[in-house]
């Protein structure tokens, strides 16, 4: 009975000995980034001298560039590229619209959705249709033929989690265009997926359905959204006029940039961390997704300034083409199946103050996570829930079982300037992107120093 | 032994009950918010129609008028102003200020704080001194006399909860004349109170030891802190000019602004919640202490809209003169000591994305309250602090014992924009602003409630 309980009371000291000593590597993480990072530098960099990067387009080998670069920089032991197939799609000038009541024309912001065709050199006029949700659209489906439909469904502020109620709303743009020319739309405008204040129009990929004709698309502002919504609200003949060049070239070549920091102990088994290196055209990419370039970069180069020695190799890797077609991240899957991988780590949704981390494992795993939290908590990560891990690498669990995760940053602003002209670097604030990347390192180095 | 358990499982599943009753009233209240909100708009007039409002100046009382009609909006039984002394400092026109390196002037951001005296027309010239702490300050007393000592403390990157490097850089900026005074400086010059990437400088309070003589004394933008700084390392002849008109006027009147919603059970029992209506002058004082107002209006407004009825009386009180003198908390205080308080809660820490509340209270209460936390985490609240109360709320505390709180939004970005022309509406998040009067309406629910 003594020596059971002395043996329970050495492992109690000995978990609490391991803990401190957690806890203070992770401070020591957490100094090393708040005093010495170079995150913000490396964003504003990737900002303001490539730019918006949308895949195909030339910003998109610069940015590649950069990336080896700031991997070499970090003091990546090996720094290569892995060769996808990428789309090549372009707005081809700027987008018109125009609200149209009894003659009287008005001005939108507005912005093609990617992947959308053109209008045509002289754009298309015609009576618009006032849809607010699929229902609606079913129920009206014989007003349709020959209009532009325009989409109204709102984000729902009662979702905490802004990314909800983007998930809620955002069929709309990515499904809107076949839904509607499948009853005989000529166009469709789609409420942007925000609830921002201003009027900013936010892009974003759509994808049309093979079964019906090809119709443009559009988003517009919220402020003009408004302005549609009422004016059809209001009249009987309210016109919409829309012109894009947009249109796709052939499709190209991209790379994933990869950067490695060597196991000692398991060089062949991986700790992937990722953030993605295309965005938008409207914008510089900042929080979507520079923040999670940057951060990927700072965890490699903090775990390495500090002295630390991985087990696992960590492998950073800066994923083309997350927006359009998801070129790299397939490619990156496609090689994942001949290696082991222990954990796959994203941060694509901003480089906001953290709040926890999603996972995508079983409960066992999450519960052994779990009880990191307290680790954390000092650096604003207070929960793991079980949303999965990014685009990037949600598929490594979806396919292979592999444990994933995404950093989870406070939601409020991110679809403020998501894929809109005000995702610039103005708009990140430093110290809440490095204290994502003091959570991000954190959690690697539990992974890597206690397994999965 | 049946009846006792029958009896435990009954009180279990009553307090199931009440957490679930307790977990949908404030799932109501949050949609309230959410979705029929004012503060966002009651912000917009405070900062656009009134803007800076530093005490004793006529935009005061315009912001005392605002005050009253945004509480009668929001459903006040009663509206009624409270009168306290203010003074009335200004800084009677632009400080200017200039980094002088071998003839070579090099114009600095400078803003003279808040209850300097001026420097005459003509400005002060004088040779500069570096001094980075006041251990240096001590030993090098003797260099000092003549000169205008140039304080350059930097805010600590290692703190992750921003206000604890604002407390630990605080007193060169309240107490640094004084001191440097006392061994013959002329001026001092103080690095902003930020750890922005800016250049603003950052204005407040600072007070005269009435044992030295007074000096003028402003703080200067971070980068060309940095400027100074370099220059004095790099050369022996280094002066600055400072130049400010900032006087005292007489004393005038203010008033604190309170609206009340009467309690049922106990209307002479109060529970206060409240901001500060003052602002410093260079900015329209959105974060500091416009959302704090804005806030205490919505949990009044909120609660009302809702159809509670509180079993206390709910009073929001719109603090004058928090930044100079703390002359309408007295006030309040000194009234506070003839009634019965149950609690008072403040919010002067930003309209930020919230993280928790800080209480002061006997530690019985603190568990009692810690207990509703799961209520608040949906909402973003994960964690109750022991740090106390606010500036207008912590003395009802410290005289009379009563529990005070305080709202504790995300510090990253409040001293990016504490005092600096940059305070305005526009960085304030519509969203990130109603969650805090979300988590600060259900936490005075849950006191009238249950009590304290």
């Amino acid at each position: 009975m003594h020596r059971i309980l002395l043996t329970a009371w050495s492992l109690l000291f000995l978990n609490i000995a391991f803990a401190q000593n957690d806890s203070l590597f992770i401070r020591k993480l957490a100094d090393e980034i708040l005093v010495n990072s170079k995150a913000y530098e490396n964003l504003h960099t990737l900002t303001k001298t490539v730019g918006p990067r949308l895949s195909g387009t030339p910003q998109t080998y610069k940015a590649e560039e950069w990336g080896k670069q700031a991997l070499k920089n970090a003091g990546a032991d090996k720094v290569y590229l892995q060769e996808c197939k990428i789309p090549h799609w372009v707005r081809g000038g700027k987008d018109e619209g125009k609200l149209i009541v009894g003659g009287k024309e008005t001005a939108l912001s507005v912005l093609a959705l990617g992947n959308s065709i053109g209008t045509g050199a002289k754009g298309i006029t015609a009576p618009a249709i006032l849809i607010n949700s699929w229902d609606e659209l079913e129920q009206r489906k014989k007003e349709v033929k020959g209009k532009i439909v325009f989409y109204n469904y709102k984000f729902n502020p009662r979702f905490i989690h802004v990314f909800r109620a983007y998930s809620d709303a955002n069929s709309y743009r990515t499904k809107g265009a076949s839904r509607a020319a499948q009853y005989g739309a000529v166009a469709t405008v789609v409420r942007s997926m925000s609830e921002s204040t201003n009027n900013y129009p936010h892009t974003g990929a759509m994808i049309y359905n093979d079964s019906f004709p090809k119709i443009p698309t559009l988003a517009v502002g919220l402020l003009d959204a408004d302005k549609i919504a009422t004016a059809i609200q209001q009249n009987k003949n309210v016109s919409l006029f829309v012109k894009t060049n947009a249109h796709a070239l052939p499709d190209t070549v991209g790379y994933n940039v990869i950067g490695e920091f060597t196991g000692t102990e398991f060089p062949d088994q991986y700790i992937t961390v990722g953030g993605h290196l295309d965005s938008w055209d409207p914008a510089e990419g900042a929080h979507d997704d520079g923040t999670g370039c940057v951060h990927s970069i700072e965890v490699l180069r903090a775990l390495k300034a500090v002295g630390y020695h991985p087990r696992h190799t960590i492998r950073v890797v800066l994923f083309s083409d997350e927006e359009n077609t998801g070129g790299g991240s397939k490619k990156y899957i496609n090689e994942a199946k001949n290696e082991k991988h222990v954990f796959a780590l994203e941060s694509d949704a901003g480089g906001f103050t953290p709040r926890g981390f999603s996972l995508g494992t079983t409960k066992e795993r999450m519960d052994k996570m779990t009880q990191w939290i307290p680790l954390l908590q000092p650096y604003g990560v207070y929960e793991f829930t079980g949303d999965g891990g990014g685009a990037d690498v949600d598929s490594l669990n979806i396919k292979f079982g592999i444990p994933v995760g995404e950093l989870i940053p406070d939601s409020q602003r991110y679809f403020d300037l998501h894929h809109a002209a005000n995702d610039v670097f103005e708009n990140v604030n430093k110290r809440e992107l490095e204290l994502g990347a003091v959570n991000m390192a954190a959690l690697i180095y539990l992974v890597d120093k206690y397994g999965l």
